[in-house]
């Protein structure tokens, strides 16, 4: 599946999001990051994600798509990071 | 077709963009936001969006999807805005 994961979250937990999802998925902006994994490591990304997060005050958005062939993709302004699989 | 939108600007133009995008998405989180569009609607938030954003320094990135019902969507910790439509 691919996942695009969005979070907002305090300085201190947002900076060891970042540090937690980049070993799984790609970073593409800000606080955004995407990238194809399977069910049971999506699970562990969820799991990392709440043990990371205070549930209370953060908010952590994601969207699942069965595949990345169901959606285009495109960016106004700078690419933060280039993709060179996406596009 | 259904937009998920999410921008990276500097301050003064991102209060801008989030102005701009109310009136055409519903807000997210952050700087995220969400909304089905037919294709006039998407071509005229792009070029809002190119008018607000300095295109050297900003970043916008959109994902465009058929519709809404390819993709799952959860929230782990809270909702910043709760989307009846949705879920």
């Amino acid at each position: 599946m691919y996942v695009i994961i969005i979070y907002d979250a305090a300085p201190k937990r947002g900076a060891k999001l970042l540090k937690f999802l980049r070993q799984h998925l790609i970073w593409i902006q800000n606080s955004v990051f995407e990238g194809e994994v399977t069910e049971s490591q999506f699970a562990e990304i969820k799991s990392g994600i709440n043990t990371i997060i205070n549930t209370e005050k953060d908010s952590v958005i994601y969207y699942n798509h069965g595949s990345n062939t169901y959606v285009e993709r495109g960016v106004i302004g700078i690419e933060r990071n280039a993709m060179d699989t996406f596009i």
